[in-house]
């Protein structure tokens, strides 16, 4: 079964913000073994929703549709759907509860543009959306499925999960799509392959290879489509096991977790707690850590430190250090995992402290000098990176280099 | 000028990353007054490259397509662009260079694969990569303009600012195209469009008026496109100016700006200090807010306190205030929010503690529970919040909530 999404907005092409659904969507559709053919982005205009949707049903068996569904005058996709259809409309009793019950909650008057959300196209299934006004709606044209979702995502996330889904599950028999992700870090994407060509030339037809790269790390991703899950799955999980002999220095994890996920766990397993002090990226690398549920049991916190004082106050930097040697060197860094890993009575610790950019940059520090440390309760690592001028990309960056330290101080350690 | 996007890679359709690259070529192009009408992200395979561009090409005068360029041999962009122009390949000497350069650089051998990346269709005019070995590539065909950048986020970057934009403005005469956002926050899309539907009604049309929701904000956006710059941006201006009366209480700022940038920007301007101290948002206010350069004028830094024992030492919350009322509660933000502007002497603080989930809600408090307190130097306020069960939600709206209510507080005390 194939699918396309689309996704309806202007504000997705001017750029204003970042289409996020269509990569979760994907997600769960490759889960249940619908590949995705193709995503279009387009603008809520009628006739490029009725073409663009013409076109995706011809490809597919499959269309999801989200936005375009609020109360507003510039949402036209449930009116382009009914005209797609040819039908009318007609009005959703359960809808118009869900409105009346959230604009009670709201203490909001009811307005008529949202009592109009009620009304659906005349040949629609509605999914009731208990996040929101606008209603999903499923609808059978001849063999195809074309699907309107809200383009709100945690409102599309619980009509995926919760009636999408399930439905298509339960109507469809659907084939099974295989993925196996191995993570790598420290070795380019062109090298990776040159190791593990033998194994690329003589992949069978129905599985193939990608290489991400992102960062300082590659994924390696095995994907496979087929009727036999269990021979599909053997067979991914033997290819996989030969690129992991040629790639082991590499490898982070054999399966499609962020390198922090990895630390986490096995930390965890360990019982060990990390503690963090971060300057230029200024919160990022515990956010990227404190995103995972559970990960209190590892994490204790982090400081972060902007200035002097409080890289004094906060880690027991001491002022001649910073004075004589600057935020960014050695020095600091060093002083800043000992004086966290201490205070806060971790087994281990990461300090970053660097120049993000665009400006702070001098000329024995340019801008993206990066100093990091990675510390356990005897040993103090430090490492100094030049990234570019860019600071969205050096403070990625710099977090990624620090959990790459980290990892290959606790593989060390656990050797 | 119109033009259309194209994203080649399986990993964006499985959903393993998020397509970035297109949002932000959307906004470069709209800055330079081409709009954008379809964005697709299609497999790496030759026929729905093919059939895709050609699709693209009909309907639009410039098309940008990313990846595809890596070395490896999945990556076949380059070798279905020779097809679709049926053309041969020429070997670019400065792209050899320039991939040498780079090995040489990086002390790696330099393989055959890395070599061919200097192989370029015939065709092409070859825009130099400066961050890696994928060259851009340039193709004029009829009327049309067709770009094969890297999809290497940095790499496509730097083309486009360098390469693309410049030769874009050189080559052709474009019409202006205006935005003009609002941010707003406290008010839901349809009261807000309630409140401006008389003026709605009346929009001339060549302006649209677009409503953008997201976690608790919604941004207002004009777009106009006409011929005369000036005429243009003194009419969005003054439809600005009318909506604004309108919308005074809920209006945040009236620039494209995320509501973190407005409070840097106003207490930039006032000389104040910000300090935060998180619990559950683990970082991730942090990091909004340190994102933007020359954060470090006003942003002293953040405590990023998970346990009991960070909360005491690193935020002086009392023991017993901890035991008595658990660390999701007024109490403990509040104190947590005296703590840090004490102890980094600020002039403002924000503070949060909540369950963020999936797991460690309890009945009294369920997940999704959100205790946020904002303090100036004499007066703490707080607020319970509660959201839902995605912790990654969780973690947003926690951090936009503390950020209007800081903005609330700022507004009142500088009224």
């Amino acid at each position: 079964m194939q699918a396309e999404i689309i996704t309806i907005g202007d504000e997705i092409l001017i750029g204003q913000v970042v289409d996020t659904n269509s990569a979760w969507i994907g997600q769960k559709l490759n889960h249940i073994g619908i590949s995705v053919k193709q995503i279009s982005s387009i603008s809520d205009d009628r006739n490029d929703i009725l073409s663009t949707l013409r076109a995706a049903v011809n490809r597919a068996d499959l269309v999801i549709i989200t936005g375009g569904l609020g109360p507003t005058k510039d949402d036209i996709t449930k009116k382009t759907l009914a005209d797609y259809f040819e039908v009318g409309f007609k009005r959703d009793e359960g809808t118009l509860e869900q409105v009346k019950t959230l604009f009670e909650r709201f203490k909001a008057p009811l307005l008529p543009v949202n009592i109009a959300q009620a009304d659906v196209p005349e040949n629609c299934l509605v999914l009731p959306n208990k996040n929101g006004t606008a209603p999903g709606m499923w609808f059978e044209d001849e063999d195809k499925l074309i699907i309107s979702l809200p383009g709100v995502p945690f409102e599309m996330k619980y009509l995926m999960e919760e009636e999408v889904i399930p439905r298509i599950q339960q109507q469809f028999k659907l084939p099974y799509i295989v993925h196996l992700t191995m993570l790598t870090a420290g070795i380019g994407e062109s090298f990776l392959a040159e190791k593990i060509s033998a194994i690329e030339d003589i992949l069978p037809k129905h599985i193939k290879l990608a290489y991400l790269p992102k960062l300082g790390q590659v994924r390696l991703r095995l994907s496979a489509h087929g009727t036999d899950k269990i021979a599909l799955e053997n067979e991914v999980n033997l290819i996989a096991s030969e690129i992991k002999k040629l790639i082991a220095p590499y490898l982070i994890s054999d399966t499609d977790i962020p390198i922090e996920k990895v630390i986490l766990d096995f930390m965890e397993k360990k019982n060990l707690k990390l503690a963090i002090a971060e300057s230029c990226t200024g919160g990022y690398l515990a956010h990227q850590i404190t995103q995972h549920p559970g990960c209190s049991s590892v994490f204790a916190g982090s400081a972060v430190a902007y200035s002097y004082d409080m890289k004094e106050s906060m880690l027991d930097v001491k002022h001649e250090t910073l004075t004589q040697h600057g935020a960014v060197s050695a020095e600091v860094v060093e002083e800043m995992a000992r004086g966290v890993i201490n205070r806060y009575q971790a087994d281990y610790s990461v300090s970053i402290s660097g120049i993000a950019g665009p400006d702070g940059g001098m000329p024995e520090k340019p801008v993206g000098t990066v100093w990091i440390a990675v510390a356990n309760k005897t040993k103090t690592l430090s490492r100094k990176f030049q990234f570019g001028n860019k600071r969205k990309e050096n403070i990625e960056r710099s977090a990624i280099s620090a959990l790459i330290m980290l990892h290959k101080l606790l593989k060390e350690d656990y050797a």
